[in-house]
């Protein structure tokens, strides 16, 4: 019995939050991982080129015979629609749906908060899975910011920049009263000590990606056995990504790592 | 006698910084400005991908019919080889040349700072010309998040955020003791308030894309009459584009603009 092959995309860095939870729950599944950095940051294109670079995302995976794609990019999973993810010929999960069913469960007041890129924002997709799980206020603001001084390593809690630039983004959120809030991009847990330091100690933070490896975990079962491995692939020259990702991977995490040439694929449809 | 056609290029909104300049300088002249809008930026990318990308540019320009090219992009001019511009069919321009030169006249002590994208620095392409050009010391530092900063209006001065990050990055360049800074990078121009309030009075900025801008005024002798025009084009939706583009040409410039599928142009190449 073969390993399962499980298939991750993200626009840059940030699903490898997701993939780091995944090797720690499903020690045995193949992964394989794509990150598009020639053409990173998504959040912040409009949703028919978001839509277009996800299609084409999941066409690269498709061909490498994954058993199922997480969408491991908030916006992504954001801007494609049911109709076509559910075309798809193996099963797909994103970050949306579990972060909510998460956050529905920790609040206790049922005010929760989303912070995420502007396009996930215009989408409505989180409120929308929360209000479909129940009778929630949701406020949400977008942090486009917060990408960029992640992948340039202004992470560190105290760091003057990121936690003024956060506290511009949050003040709004603070004075609404919520006590749960979605980090709704797979990039976020990278500073949710700066996030946690100025929302306070009674705001609880939903780790996305962190959700959307758990739901996959509970979906497969008995099916790894051994030692997973891991292939990386980005569209940008791999070596900038492969020193970065240590941030997010730890350095036991050894990987080989491979350029796609991203625009040559047709953006997947079933018809 | 037409209007000479000048077409400019830029990974998204900092070339139009040249623009403004160039409708100063040359009002007659008609102008065809392409942002690279669903790929920006360029600069925290490999030189293969940036030499990708401002090939596609300049092929999309070509077919405009432009009779030169402005490669208004800092980092795209850095990387692309002077045997591939020397090939073009139009006069090639870049902001690296021109900025150098007025550098060069204008400092006293012979110490120039350059600040640009990481891309840029790699390149060495300033630090060439400059040393081209003479017996200059130069200091060089990237300052990767100023595009995202200022393309997420983070550009008043006085700015906690744009101001820390600004003190991290040129606090060498400071104890340096140079004379004159060459924002080598057309966003910039937009925070020069800031970037000069923290080098300090006694530091002469030179802005590259205005001394394209007049070194292409210098090249068309007696070719603009009349009223000159502005057609735009970007490849992501022109939308968010256009509000943004305000800060950048003032509200009294109205134009058209347009999106382009510009994966679907091939490279250019003389070939």
């Amino acid at each position: 019995m073969r390993n399962v092959k499980i298939g991750v995309f993200d626009s840059g860095l940030g699903g490898l939050t997701s993939v780091k939870n995944l090797i720690e729950l499903l020690p045995g599944a193949d992964l394989i991982y794509f990150g598009d950095t020639a053409r990173v940051p998504y959040g912040s294109r409009s949703s028919s080129t978001i839509m277009k670079y996800a299609k084409q995302d999941i066409s690269f995976l498709l061909e490498k015979n994954v058993d199922l794609v997480l969408a491991a990019c908030a916006t992504a999973g954001s801007v494609l629609e049911p109709a076509y993810t559910a075309s798809l010929p193996v099963p797909y999960f994103d970050v949306i749906r579990p972060a909510a069913k998460a956050a529905t469960s920790t609040t206790q007041n049922g005010k929760i908060g989303v912070i995420s890129t502007e396009a996930t924002l215009a989408s409505g997709s989180f409120k929308r899975e929360l209000q479909y799980l129940g009778d929630y206020e949701v406020f949400q603001v977008a942090t486009p910011l917060f990408v960029p001084l992640i992948e340039n390593g202004y992470i560190r809690r105290g760091n003057i920049a990121t936690t003024s630039i956060a506290e511009d983004y949050l003040r709004q959120l603070k004075s609404s009263g919520i006590d749960t809030l979605i980090l709704g991009c797979t990039h976020y847990p990278l500073i949710s000590d700066i996030i946690g330091y100025v929302m306070g100690p009674n705001v609880n933070l939903i780790d996305s990606g962190a959700e959307a490896a758990k739901s996959i975990a509970n979906h497969i079962v008995g099916g790894c056995f051994g030692n997973g491995s891991l292939r990386v692939y980005t569209s940008d020259l791999p070596m900038r990504f492969h020193s970065i990702a240590s941030m997010f991977l730890g350095d036991e995490n050894n990987f080989i790592s491979e350029q796609v040439d991203i625009e040559g694929f047709p953006p997947y449809s079933a018809e």
